[in-house]
């Protein structure tokens, strides 16, 4: 494919990240994995009986191409009960995880080359990469650091032409774990343009509640899944809600790309939401501890954030001292300490000389690798190796 | 979506007429349902059992974006063994069933707006969808009664031209349940633009032996899964084999589009192909005897068919004597007499005056489905209704 090869659509750097310290991995190194952006926790068992229970009773069907009702029904509530909303579970569409969402829904935005989608720079990889295939423009809209890198309504706005069709919001954010300001979430909703709203670390969240765009435009686009919050990235189950009139373009495509998502797997997802998981809120305290030791111990290596994150389990930090080339300097530590970081670069040019750190990892192993990150920067290994 | 308003990206009949049913069956009407294009049996207990014991052993995060290796080296020794052909794990990319492989697949093969992919009409509708959505053109080569619909190469190649980058094969067929002449499947493989071959119903045959693509040329790309053969259409399994240089772009696709296929369905994918499961031969052995209920009793109804039907749960009849329309034939019949079945022009204007009757369904309600049909066309039904 043209767009692959002249590097329109790009692979993600941190997959090149994980590919090294594998390899690494296999040569006998110990290495600390703090670029991975996935729980390191295994789904709830509770969870995991309801899939079991739906198994046995034969739910090894297709279902209804949005998904089972019962579901569409839950996640209705919930987001009802969560944000003050009134959502139908017509406006709910269940997808095979976040991502075919993105694509389902940027495909139905997109209608003509040139449409353009205003992000935040730096972002998620996929969103451009998504718009580019769908043979659309990625208007980029530099996200100040004094924001914590998230978008400013007024960015915004000088932004939006004919062409825009969306603006893409993502809070708490990867790779930054920021929350947008709630007035210029609501004012960027006002712009005119409907926003998608990537609300998958949602739930994921350290004292500041998070806020959904469903509360200050019925219009929005919203997407989420299970994934990070309940620790089931290996299901494969998400959903978005969307304006009613909007379900059925984005069914029949459903239809044409997926028949439906998987079966038993929804029936699990309405045990996420509806069931009592104390390993949820137990999961969610001890990312909190784990940011907040990596909060207090980068800071003394030099590694400064701008704005405190308080979302998702990512924590952007400034390494432009270290090395103003992400890439290099990320695969430099994995070779010379064995830490494996995402290089800042593969969120966009503003996140270059920058280093996402996951916790995603236990605090024993962040602070072995806390202890390497120091080594690497006080210990002389960051001489003259660099350009 | 503006592909999706004009009616270049369409709903399927079948799901129209499946939701008129439903309808019909909550006013309290007793259905039929033969026209639905999916195995009636449950998934066989061993497979559920490798799920059960993968979700345990915590296998509930992403996998290697082609799928784990295991399941690749499997696949690759299935098809081996299967048709004698020698394929490596570096040619197979697991995804969340053929669809999604289906698009990864045209979306590196359409590179540019025009390109063209030649196909069967009939065929099943998604492909001209795909095709459409990606920017390029279905370039329908007519497909012979006498051949079973199934595609003649001295047809395909006056069609092929400099925009040709592919052509879509399915045997056993949907909507016919033919296999394609072997003779004519190696010519086509011959004639230069790679096969696209769907081989999703393989493993459901009855008699005659289904070939792969993969036997004809090496640089075939083939797409299977476990739904049919295997009764796991709610798993969403499914995978691809390419030439080994194309797997880098589809993988690159699948990371953006679907980060990874689900971790624990795999493992049930596995047992799938490695294990023993005495339910598989005992479904098609039914399959069978359905069909051939089938083939009796139809052409005393005066239902036709030309070529015998060897493969899938379809068989493709003409009815245009009862109504050449067959949308409105088959709603006609569904309102009259209770049975549902697909109308032909859903796969395309040669299917038109045909209905797709489709036997995933019990030998009693089978046979109920025939003592109805004989009702409607013989018992005045069909008099006087029809243009």
């Amino acid at each position: 494919m043209e767009k692959i090869t002249n590097g329109e659509i790009r692979p993600f750097m941190v997959m090149e990240v994980l590919e090294r310290a594998i390899e690494l991995e296999k040569e006998g190194r110990s290495i600390i994995h703090m670029e991975i952006g996935e729980p390191d926790f295994p789904t709830p068992p509770g969870i995991i009986r309801a899939a079991e229970s739906s198994l046995h009773a034969g739910d090894t069907h297709y279902t209804d191409s949005r998904g089972i009702l019962e579901l569409r029904k839950t996640i209705a509530e919930y987001y009802g009960h969560g944000y003050g909303v009134d959502i139908s579970p017509g406006q709910v569409l269940v997808t095979m995880g976040v991502s075919p969402a993105l694509l389902l829904v940027l495909s139905t935005f997109i209608e003509h080359p040139g449409d353009e989608i205003i992000l935040g720079d730096p972002c998620y990889p996929c969103y451009p990469n998504f718009i580019r295939y769908l043979g659309g423009v990625p208007r980029f809209v530099t996200a100040r650091k004094e924001d914590g890198f998230q978008l400013r309504a007024e960015d915004v706005e000088k932004e939006v032409c004919s062409r825009t069709k969306g603006i893409m919001i993502n809070s708490p954010a990867n790779p930054t774990g920021t929350l947008i300001d709630a007035k210029e979430f609501e004012s960027i909703c006002d712009i005119g343009p409907p926003v998608i709203s990537d609300e998958i670390y949602h739930g994921l969240v350290y004292g500041e509640k998070e806020r959904s765009a469903l509360e200050f435009s019925p219009d929005s686009y919203v997407l989420n899944g299970f994934s990070k919050l309940f620790a089931m990235t290996g299901w494969r189950l998400g959903y978005m809600i969307v304006p009613e009139k909007a379900l059925r373009s984005l069914q029949i495509l459903q239809q044409n790309f997926f028949i439906s998502p998987g079966s038993f797997v929804q029936t699990a997802g309405i045990e996420a939401l509806k069931g009592t998981h104390p390993e949820i809120p137990a999961m969610v305290k001890m990312y909190d501890e784990r940011r907040r030791y990596l909060l207090k111990a980068l800071p003394g290596l030099g590694l400064e954030y701008t704005v405190e994150p308080k979302g998702a389990f990512y924590i952007f930090v400034d390494a432009s001292h270290l090395d103003r080339d992400s890439y290099r300097l990320a695969f430099d530590i994995l070779d010379k300490v064995g830490v494996a970081l995402t290089p800042g670069i593969d969120f966009g040019e503003q996140g270059e000389g920058h280093l996402r750190i996951s916790y995603a990892n236990s605090l024993d192993n962040i602070r072995e690798g806390i202890r390497r990150l120091e080594k690497y920067i006080n210990g002389g290994f960051n001489k003259g190796d660099q350009g």
